[in-house]
């Protein structure tokens, strides 16, 4: 038996990808997308006073081509805040002009590979900030879930704690290198959604998730054990924009 | 030819997801929803007094994300009346609100893999307790279905007896040193449902069933032999709770 | 080349699995519901009657869980009295209250694994009833579609003969020592469906579907070469319990 | 690097499946389905003009099973001709009564395996009828496509010509045992459609489909390196037979 | 750890596959169809005046089979600039007789396999042209995804630089063979979707298309290393081809 590696979990999250039904928008009174537009405002302030009392955070972007129009992604202290946000949002007139088509349920979690010996982590005021995050207001957002494959030859299960925490090591200083450029959110969902992680990446210049995705791929961990669900990319969505986006 | 393991059966296991159509439900005049209703709490009451008489036992569990809105885990004597639950709930009014979109038949299962040998198992009332269980009022629920691998070198149907138990042994240590923080329903599902295994887990901190799917990926049961189907996970509800959940 | 094995087909089979849309089965009036019954009473009548003639037979039963409400699997000597079997329900009022799910086509078949040599199969009577059978009324029903595994080192078709025939004869004695408990009819469809064979189960107790199936699968023709579709499994359906699963 | 086979092209191919929505179809008055029965009549015309006109060629079957109700196999001069076909058809008024399933687009291909050294292979008025044929009148259709595996060991494209060469031989042979029994139709899809090769069998007697492909199983090229999509099998609609078919 | 092939990015790629509704589309009146037809001819001729500002391309093709009827592929500055050329595209009344079925964001790629050291690439015009490229008005389109293998011994990642560099080589010389006859731009999404790549063909003769793919496949670098999604293929829609299509 392979010896688990250390996490430390923050706050849960909740990946909520949705199409708009433009037929249904359309065919919709002034009236009505007017009282949408207002829910949705007030939702989008709601999850902004949550933000600035530091109980979560919530980031909304546009999705680029066919597989969603727009994701919330939420941070909140339990499943029961998700829960709740979702089945609030459910039942409000503006959702059921969106159809659901993609949603991940995880949890913030940092890894104890790069973790200093003999220090208790949660008095480290920067694990606490990573564990907790205000998510960035960065321009572009791209989202993939993953696991470490189990196959044949290439199992990171089966390997002993050294040899996986040497990969993580080279793994994370080409994540570092990328400093200031990409902002990376981990979050674990073994035993809470159908693969082990999600990535969470965001930034300025969405050409950078590209170039960080493919050197990773380059590296041992990626290359033999990593195994990639499917990428969403986007734009962000202040209330301004998601205006827009709904203006007919 | 490896000897197959002799397994002990319980009650037969009917886990039902359903997504609520908010769309139809909002559109619904007050009359009906509160006819829906009614009906809901008389199938949840029927439910109750079937456990407890101790001829099964219902769980009802949220489920969070868009993969369903809520769960019913039914225990129950035969594959007739779980069909006939299935029946009755889709002939109510309340179920033209929902959609199906997921269901798991299986058999509330002990494998001897721990069983002491001369003992008849069916006299030790702890064993016929497992068999038979009510099923736990925790607050969190997480089911996912499960097969052991049969690939290359990695397939666990041509170990032999010997290894199988010394693996599940080491195994069923790590589940027991969650004993209290989880509680782990397996329910055998070979020639009945499409994954050979279905495994329910209970806890009042959600973050467990992380922390124990996770401990045993390095196992090398679940690293080399695990496979796994989708995970759903989600919090009670009572009858007060599922009242908030349909209030419009 | 490996030796083909040769085999004997009797008749035609189709699977044909459906869903109720109880929506719209509630929805309709007395007066539509009653002609639907009754339309479904006189096609069950008529496969009695090609049954009694021995000219073909039709099983009956309901499917637990969400995959289906019903299946019914057709006996007939050619494809062309199964697809008009099917076209004439599709055009009935019945039909238009359900939704197809899934289907299957095959043929009754009888491996020569185990033939004894020198003699003409089809004057033996026992064989000749095994090709075309009258189906059980036994409580309960299992399917499954499968195929012999083509992969790397776990090769069925690149086996010899004598391996192929040693291994399939073990498997049989699996299958024999369930005599009068599970009756299996065994339907291939290479070049007619997307696996190479249906396996159907009928049982009183439909435990030893489960039983048998896990027995099965450390045996090693299905440990290393078995490969497995989904898992149907129900209760049987004559008549009168068609008519109680229809009333509302 | 392996030398690619050399191939031959005739016709363009396009596998058109359809299911008939049955509820919708009986819901039409008697007037519109008798405009939509003349219009498929009127195309059916129109495919028999093309075919005695030698630019082309069509085949009309069912399909049994609820993969699909029929299918029409065009083979046309270009891509722009079925194009054109299908766009015809999508709309008429029959096309509203059907529901697009599955397609597929390839080109009649010939390869150059069995082909003789120094000859001018469009000189051979065989091979040249093989490249644009008149489909068969045969009573039953059986379509699907396939690859060659490319897989560890297992992989065709990495095998030298002579090694491909002699398994092609060999693999033929099975086939042409079955002629006069069954007529096969290979059309090439490598960078047309999903798969690399459409296979199309006619026969008067479908048990030959599964003798055939059953054999060829235990064939080397098919045993180590194919890969089998979906099967679909129907018998032939003439005329008067799909007016039947559609009789309500 | 292996050493990233490094790239050059040009413009993003938005390829939206579409059907028509063509049941909508024969009940819509005559008023709306026309307006529908002149606001795609205000978005088609859109495109062109960007085309001509060399500020992006855009190709429109029909797509054969059932997999679309259309594609449009977009080459822009930003993936702001995509999502506001699919929204826009969405809120109009030509697109509620559409549905979308596929799309793939990516960005115009050149590798470095083939560079010279010491060279600015970005000085080289050949180089900028093909970064931002207007799109061939060539007769046919044929697009399909693509990943290179990490399984077992067939793991691109893993091997160093000059082997990828040796087979990338030779692949490359393929590709030149058909100069003149196929045109070949391809994109890179690691990062963006989810395979590697996009590769999208242009030809005034089909069966190029297959040709180039087969011959291709024989060569290691597909062989061993390329994984292929799904193929869509087609022919050019000009303004006055797109008005035919829609002619009813």
């Amino acid at each position: 038996m392979s010896e688990a590696a250390q996490t430390l979990e923050g706050w849960y999250a909740l990946h909520d990808f949705r199409l708009i039904d433009w037929t249904l928008w359309k065919a919709a009174d002034d009236a009505t997308r007017r009282e949408a537009r207002e829910e949705l405002a007030s939702f989008l302030a709601e999850y902004q006073q949550v933000e600035d009392n530091k109980k979560g955070s919530t980031a909304t972007y546009s999705i680029v081509g066919q597989k969603a129009d727009f994701v919330f992604m939420h941070l909140r202290e339990s499943l029961e805040e998700l829960n709740a946000l979702e089945n609030a949002f459910n039942k409000s007139i503006f959702a059921s002009f969106t159809v659901p088509v993609y949603s991940y349920v995880s949890i913030v979690e940092l890894s104890s590979y790069m973790s200093k010996p003999g220090e208790d982590p949660m008095q480290n005021p920067e694990i606490v900030a990573r564990l907790y995050p205000t998510l960035p207001k960065a321009k572009h957002i791209c989202f993939y879930p993953m696991n470490k494959r189990r196959e044949g030859n290439d199992n990171w299960y089966m390997l002993d704690m050294e040899s996986r925490k040497g990969m993580m090591r080279s793994h994370g200083m080409i994540g570092r290198s990328y400093a200031g450029k990409v902002k990376q959110i981990i979050t674990g969902s073994v035993g809470l959604d159908d693969w082990e992680w999600g990535v969470t990446l965001f930034a300025d210049d969405a050409l950078q998730f590209k170039k960080l995705v493919y050197e990773m791929r380059f590296d041992e961990v990626s290359a033999r054990y990593g195994e990639f669900g499917d990428f969403y990319v986007g734009n962000r969505l202040d209330q301004a924009l998601f205006n827009d986006l709904l203006r007919i």
